[in-house]
C-alpha cells in the first residue's frame, strides 16, 4: 500500500489526504514529529518537512506541490470530469496560483504560526524550540484570517467554486488550511456567512471525513469543528 | 511583446528571467516596488508579489512556480532536448522537490532575509517598514549559506547538473537565489570548490549576462559579482 507521511495538523499533509480522498486512493497514514528530525525521515526527504508520499515500491514524493503534480501526472486522467487540475494552461494557472495563495501566503501568514505557537511548541523540547507560545505571533494570525475569508467569499460570489465551476486542488487546499485554523478555534465564520457556505460544501465531502476525527492528545478542537452543520 | 513585473534582487524573477532567456523569449521587464503596494499591479497579481508574466494579449501569470509550470506546458515542447522539465513523472518530480528546496527553504533561510535587511529596507518608507538593517538576521542567513553550498557540492557529484543530467529549473532557481546572496557579497565560495564550479557553468550561459549587469542604485555588487571566471 502507499503510504504518507503527515502531522495531523500540518495543513500540506491535510492537503494530500484531502486529494487522496477525492482520487479514492488509500495510503497508510504515518505520524510524523517533524521537529524530531528522525534519520530514517530525513532519508525520505531531506528537507525534513512533511508530507512525503510513497508509492507501494517506495518511490518517495516530498511535498504538497510535488505531491499534487505527480498524482496529476500519473492519475488524473483517470478522473475524467472530476479531474482537480483542469485541463487548459490558463485553468491551471488559475489553480495554480491559488494553490499558492493558500499553501504560500495564507500558510505564512496564519496556519503556520497558529499551529506552531499553539500546538507544535507543546511538544517540542527546550532545545527542539518549544516553550510557551508567542501571543503576539498568535493575535496577528488571527487579524489576518478575516481577509482570507473575504477573499474566498469575492471568488465564490463569480464561481462556483474558488478556480473556477469544478472543485480543484485550489478548494482542497484552501480548506485543509482552514481546518487548522477551525479546530484551534480562530476563525471568525459568523463574520462571513459566503465563506462558511463554501466550507460547509467542502467540509460534507466524504475525503473530509477522516480530517474530522483527528485529535491531538490534550486539545479538543472547537465545538462545531466536525459538525457538518456548523 | 510579452513583459515581466520584476524586481532586480527579487530572486523569483531573476528564475524566470534566466527561464525566458533560455527559452529565447524576449519580454519587456517592468520594475515594480511591491511594498508601495501599486494598485495597477495588484489588479493583476492580488498577492502583490513579483514575478508577473503577461502574454502579449495580456493574460498574466503570477508567481515564479505557476510562470514556470505555464511555459513548460505553452512552450516546453519546442525546446525538444533542452526542455528545463523533463518528461518522466519521476525526473519531474526531483526538478520539483528541489525548486521547492530554492524557492521555499534556501529563500526563508537565505534570500528574503538578505535581500529585505540589506536591500529593500533601505527604499521602503517607514511606514512600509523600511529603516536599519537587523544584524541577527543577517548573520543568520549568512551561516545558512554553508550547508546550501554542500547540499549542490553533493548533488554535483552525482550528477551533471543539480537534477540529473541535463539542465533544468533546478539550476536555474538555485542560481538565481545565489546570484542575489553573491551580489551581497555573502556566498563563501572559497568554502566549497565544487558548487563553486557548477556556478561558474551557469553563470557563463548567456542567460545569465541581463542578470550581471543589474545594478541597485547606491549598492555596487561584489567584487567578483560579474566576473565569469570568478
Amino acid at each position: 500500500m502507499a503510504t504518507l507521511h503527515h502531522y495531523p495538523l500540518c495543513p500540506h499533509s491535510r492537503f494530500i489526504r484531502l486529494v487522496l480522498g477525492e482520487f479514492g486512493m488509500e495510503a497508510e497514514l504515518i505520524e510524523e514529529r517533524v521537529w524530531e528530525r528522525r534519520r530514517e525521515f530525513l532519508e525520505i526527504n531531506t528537507a525534513g518537512t512533511t508530507p512525503v508520499f510513497s508509492e507501494e515500491n517506495g518511490f518517495a514524493v516530498p511535498g504538497s506541490g510535488p505531491i499534487a503534480e505527480y498524482l496529476d501526472e500519473t492519475r488524473g486522467l483517470a478522473l475524467a470530469e472530476r479531474r482537480l487540475l483542469p485541463e487548459g494552461p490558463k485553468e491551471r494557472v488559475e489553480v495554480r496560483r491559488l494553490l499558492d495563495w493558500f499553501n504560500l501566503k495564507f500558510n505564512d501568514e496564519i496556519t503556520q504560526p497558529l499551529v506552531v505557537e499553539k500546538v507544535m511548541k507543546r511538544f517540542m523540547g527546550r532545545d527542539e524550540g518549544g516553550g510557551p507560545p508567542e501571543m503576539s505571533a498568535i493575535r496577528a494570525a488571527r487579524a489576518n484570517v478575516r481577509y482570507h475569508l473575504r477573499y474566498i467569499a469575492w471568488l465564490t460570489a463569480k464561481r462556483n467554486w474558488l478556480a473556477g465551476e469544478k472543485l480543484s486542488y485550489a478548494d482542497l487546499a484552501a480548506a485543509a488550511h482552514l481546518s487548522c485554523v477551525d479546530y484551534l478555534g480562530d476563525v471568525p465564520w459568523e463574520e462571513d456567512e459566503a465563506a462558511r457556505a463554501w466550507y460547509a460544501r467542502i467540509k460534507s465531502r466524504p475525503s473530509f471525513r477522516p480530517l474530522l476525527s483527528d485529535r491531538v492528545p490534550g486539545m479538543a478542537p472547537s465545538a462545531h469543528y466536525d459538525n457538518l452543520d456548523f
